[in-house]
Order: C-alpha cells, then sequence, then structure tokens
C-alpha cells in the first residue's frame, strides 16, 4: 500500500472523485440481487435522463473502459455492410478509425487540424460524394487538444443527408448539455469516471432503442454485443456477465451529488470557472494555450511547452506538489496538458497555478 | 443509497470482500502515475508468482468481467485457421463455445453430464480422431455444480497430443494451486473478485509470452487483444485504455491478504473448511448434494432442491437473515445453490446453515 497524500488529478481521467463517491464502494453487492438490480435500473434511468433520452433511447451499461464503449457501438451499430465516416481533429478520432478497421468494418476520415473543429459543411460535402457512409462519428471534445466539437451542427448535416450519428461524449457528458429531444443521434457513448464523477471501471451507450433492436448479430464477439447486452438487462435487470458492482454504486453516488449541484449545467458552469481559472492564471505566468476562447472545452488545457521547460521534471514537480497534469498528445506541437474536471473547484485550479509559478522559479525558468 | 447492513455473499461472484480490500478503493490514483505504474506492475508479477508462471508466462490485465478475459483469450491465441476443443459439463464450458462461435474460430466440444468430471481418456481419443483440433479449454471449478475438473489429467492427454491448452481458472485460482511449472498451460483465465478476494470489475490472464507474441493481428477488436494488452504494459507499464484504478488496487490489497493468510494452500484450506461446515450442517438439516465427495470443488455446493421448498421464498428468507444464495443452474436437475468462498469463516458457514433451519421452520418444511 502507499500511503503517500493524495493528489488533484488534473487529468482527462480517471479524475479527482469525492471522498463520499468513494464511500459508496464500502459495500459488497450481490450481482443478483434484488437491491442490485434496482441500482442497475436506476443508474440506467438517470443516464437517459440526464440526456433527455428516456423515449428514444435506452442506456446498456457495460463493464471496461470507454474504449470497449466505442468498439461495441461500431462493431454493433455499424452493419457489415455499413460504412462509418469519422471526423478527426485528434487522438481519439484516429482511435475510432482504427477500432473500425479492425473490426473489418468499412471506414473513412476526413482529417481537420488538431486545433480547429470539425466542420459541419466539409462534412455535408463529403457526404454528397461517398453515399456508401451509413454512420458519421465525431468526437464531442477531444482531450488531445482540449477543441470542443460542435456537434449540433455536425448532426443537422447529418441528419440532412440521412445518415446516422455517434457522438464520443467520453469527456463531455455530464458536465456539456446534449439533449436527445433536440439533437438526433443514434448512439452517445461515455463513462463512469469522467465528468460524471464516478470512478472508472465501466461505460454506456445512450442507443437508440429501435436501431439497437434491429442490430442483432452485428457484433463480432459476445463480450461487446450491445444488443445483447441490452436484452440482458430488458430480459431481468441483470447484467449477461459479472458487473463492476463497486463501480456502479460510486456511479449511482456521484450522480446524486451531480443532481445536488444542480445538474449539468451547474456542473459546466462550475468546470468553466475552473477553466478560467486556470487559463487566466497560467496566461499571467506567461504561458499560451493553443486554442482560441471560443474552441475551448471547460474539461482540459493544451499549453505550449516552453523551450527549457522539461516536461518530465516539471510533471514531477508538481506531482511532489499534489498536482498531477498529463503530457501533450498534440502530433505538431510540443505541450501539455491541465485538466479542470472532477471533484475539484477554483480554489484548486489557483493552488494548481500557484504550483506552477513555485515550480517555475524552483525550475529557474521565466517567460 | 441503500443503508441496508450488508449481506454475506454465498454465491459464485461477487463475494464478501473484507473491510480493508474495500477501504483500499478510498483513493483516486492516476492511471499514468509512476505509483499507478507501479501498482500495476506489482499486481502483473504477484499474479504470475501465484502460479510458479514468471519464468514461461506474464500476466495479462484486462478492463471487465471475466467473460472478457475468455473471449480475448480465444480471439487472440487461437489463430484464425485453429480449432478449439472445449470440454462442456456446465454452463461456463457452453459459454466458451457460443465465444468460439460468435468470433467465427471453428469448434467442437465434448459434452460429459453435469455431475461428472471431463474425462482425460475421452478427451486423448477425441483428439487422436480430430488433427485439426490446436487448443483444448476446459473450465477448472465449474460452479453450475461446483464440479473440481481433473486439470492435470486433462493436461497431460493435451500435451501428449501436442495441442495447446486453456484453463479457465475463473473459480479456482487463488483457492487450487495450479503450478506451471508441473503442468503445461497456454492460458489461464481469472478475475478479481473471485478466490483472490477482490472487488469485480477486471479479469487477466496467464498467456504463455512466446504464444502472446506469435498472436498478434489474431483479435479481432482492438478492445479484446490480448497481445496488444501485453505489449502496452511492456511498453510503459501503462494499461492501454482507461484501467479501473479502485478496482486493481483492491486487489492488490486483497493479495497482501492472502499471503498473510499463507498463500493458496492456506485459502484453500479455509474454504475446504467452508464447505465442509456446509455440506455437514445440511446434511444434518436433510439436504443432498448432487456430487460425490470427492469430485466436489471447496467453492460452491449444489443441494437438491426438495419438493415444497419454493426458491423464490426460501432464498428472500436467507437474505432477510443475511445471506444471499443462488439458484441452481443445472439443466436437468431442480437445484439451488449456496458459495463457500470469499472473505468468510466456518463461523459465517454455521451461522449460514443455522438460517437454512429457521428459514425451514418458517417455511414449515422438514425433510
Amino acid at each position: 500500500m502507499n500511503d503517500r497524500p493524495m493528489s488533484y488529478l488534473l487529468t482527462p481521467g480517471p479524475l479527482t472523485t469525492s471522498a463520499r463517491t468513494r464511500e459508496a464502494m464500502l459495500r459488497d453487492w450481490g450481482s443478483r440481487d434484488p437491491d442490485f438490480i434496482a441500482l442497475t435500473a436506476r443508474v440506467r434511468k438517470r443516464l437517459c435522463a440526464l440526456a433527455n433520452a428516456e423515449a428514444t433511447h435506452t442506456a446498456v451499461l457495460l463493464q471496461g473502459s470507454g474504449t470497449y464503449a466505442l468498439d461495441a457501438t461500431v462493431q454493433t451499430l455499424v452493419p457489415k455492410d455499413g460504412k462509418l465516416l469519422v471526423l478527426v481533429n485528434g487522438a481519439y478520432g484516429r482511435r475510432m478509425v482504427e477500432i473500425a478497421r479492425r473490426i473489418g468494418r468499412d471506414v473513412a476520415f476526413l482529417e481537420f487540424a488538431e486545433d480547429a473543429p470539425a466542420d459541419p459543411d466539409i462534412t455535408a460535402a463529403y457526404l454528397k460524394s461517398d453515399p456508401a457512409v451509413t454512420h458519421v462519428a465525431v468526437v464531442h471534445c477531444e482531450t488531445t487538444s482540449g477543441i470542443l466539437n460542435p456537434i449540433e451542427a455536425i448532426g443537422d448535416a447529418v441528419a440532412r443527408a440521412g445518415r446516422k450519428y455517434f457522438i464520443d461524449a467520453m469527456s463531455s457528458f455530464g458536465a456539456i448539455s446534449i439533449d436527445a429531444r433536440k439533437l438526433t443521434f443514434e448512439a452517445m457513448m461515455a463513462a463512469s469516471g469522467k465528468c460524471l464523477e464516478g470512478v472508472p471501471g465501466m461505460s454506456f451507450v445512450l442507443a437508440n432503442k429501435a436501431a439497437l433492436a434491429a442490430a442483432g448479430g452485428n457484433a463480432l464477439s459476445i463480450s461487446l454485443d450491445l444488443t445483447a447486452q441490452w436484452q440482458g438487462f430488458e430480459k431481468d435487470g441483470q447484467w449477461r456477465f459479472t458487473p463492476p458492482t463497486q463501480v456502479l454504486a460510486a456511479l449511482d453516488c456521484a450522480m446524486d451529488q451531480l443532481d445536488e449541484e444542480g445538474g449539468v449545467d451547474a456542473r459546466g458552469a462550475r468546470y468553466a470557472r475552473n477553466c478560467r481559472v486556470l487559463r487566466e492564471g497560467m496566461a499571467r505566468l506567461g504561458f499560451r494555450s493553443i486554442l482560441f476562447d471560443n474552441l475551448q472545452a471547460p474539461i482540459i488545457v493544451t499549453f505550449h511547452r516552453p523551450p527549457g521547460l522539461e516536461y518530465e521534471t516539471f510533471g514531477a514537480a508538481l506531482k511532489e506538489r499534489g498536482f498531477v497534469i498529463y503530457p501533450g498528445k498534440l502530433t505538431k506541437l510540443d505541450t501539455f496538458r491541465i485538466g479542470c474536471i472532477g471533484a475539484i473547484d477554483a480554489k484548486v485550479m489557483s493552488a494548481a497555478v500557484d504550483a506552477v509559478a513555485q515550480t517555475m522559479r524552483e525550475m529557474k525558468i521565466s517567460l
């Protein structure tokens, strides 16, 4: 066991969770027990409600990380003769292409600059040129840069072209409003350990019920068969395979706290404050973020790494001061990233900026 | 939140864990943090050591339930032109057949009675008759009945026939010794929430390193690609996709307790005591277990359901008394099951038998 005091995790996840959320894991649950079946049903219902999706969609919980939910969605909902178009402006878009290729689905992608949003007009033009495309996927907040993609405008283009729409909302769901009554999507994928502020260990898909019902037999493996997983929940309320019981209990407890905070808009507002304190504080220290303000999602901020600031030393020194940050992930620029999500507030962000300032002094770097 | 006192989970899992194991989840971990990388390495090493497999095998941790580990093993290690023979004497053997069929691998199975062990001689004869078979899989403890399959004798037959061997040790690993220096296997699959007494949420495969290295590109999806997952760990010590950080920390803490208990043999001895107290106590009440003593694994016991004992009422009454039991799973007999694994001792089993006795009196049933 490691007894160091905990650090704040200023990363794209896993994140800092509240003590209350972690304490929800101090109980054992039988997976077929009526209490656990009720817990499963409650979480599924709450997830749908967060996106106003109860009428059209169902929440399919899935054991494992968010990538599994993406993989399961593509292999279940894109039919074997379908074709997926992925809008790429970072590592997670590229990964979706890799997921589709590996399972043998036809896939095309449109690549945008990593510091520019995916473009609805280019998407519309591409869809006109390629009638084989049945589904379009985009990452809502691409944490490679921290950019927010315009999912509504892209959704309009996809709907006008009569194609289906997948939203990878891994890093946004719970903090940035997605309303299924206003935006048509076939599936939206996210996970327990991001803006819902649960612990990592499960993912989920809000999937259109009719699409799911029509997709039986598409998936390549029983593990990642979203239709079968859904049918399992509907049959007896149980997970097909052993569920991560404590992770689910933590997510339910975390969603209580989301409600108490005031819901998605209030959480988004807290993250926006965190983001502002971080960006303004870092700007005062001379750091430059890579994105224009209007493209920045309040999730994670990518900063140019100044010459002379060695990342390993910088990151390790911040860790010693109690803040875990992340290396950059952009292909063309030398950067590092600081997240502003999780059970943290503006005071924590302020303290993080102070820790950066102290570290800079220690490293004898001024910008 | 549900504030009922916890029940003892006398099931095939999830199980009752110790408070210390659950308390190991009261911390957040960054997945790229050196502390977490060290935790990952330590757990991988300990898992290999438990099977004396350090020289030949590597532990590939996998997000999600045990079924994922089975699925990943079959799709990664059975080549596309390979053929899997599954020895079936219960639901988990049948599931392995289903896993292989779904991913499109050629598969055959030998079906044995659910209350009889898989037979090494029949296996040997079959292998002689079907040279296409490349891999043989068996479930060590088939919790459908609670039977222990003779993995050593089957392993000898498989080795003599020059085939590769998979052991589904989901419900035995940590409690029944498996020694890679004495028994040749290509892969052994298990999970965090069974006899290791961690919480559910991750699984793992002890896979032969040479086999794993030769299996690149076999898997159908990136999520369940065991070779890629291994290469990820070897490259930088990190999980390819977000790990269930708290679940891993709980497993490490649970393995501390396994060591303190005296290792696999001591744990197996405790479970054997639990099993004896349960079987003897239930026999005194007039219940009959379905297996001969020499076939019974000290994991879970299947009892004939006496006429007049309605399972729903019986199970619910035991739950009220603090013990969760499981319905039967045999295809041909009407049964129920009571597990004897998890962080429980003979006193708990004794109390469970008392609760059964009280419930019988309440239900006015005597046998």
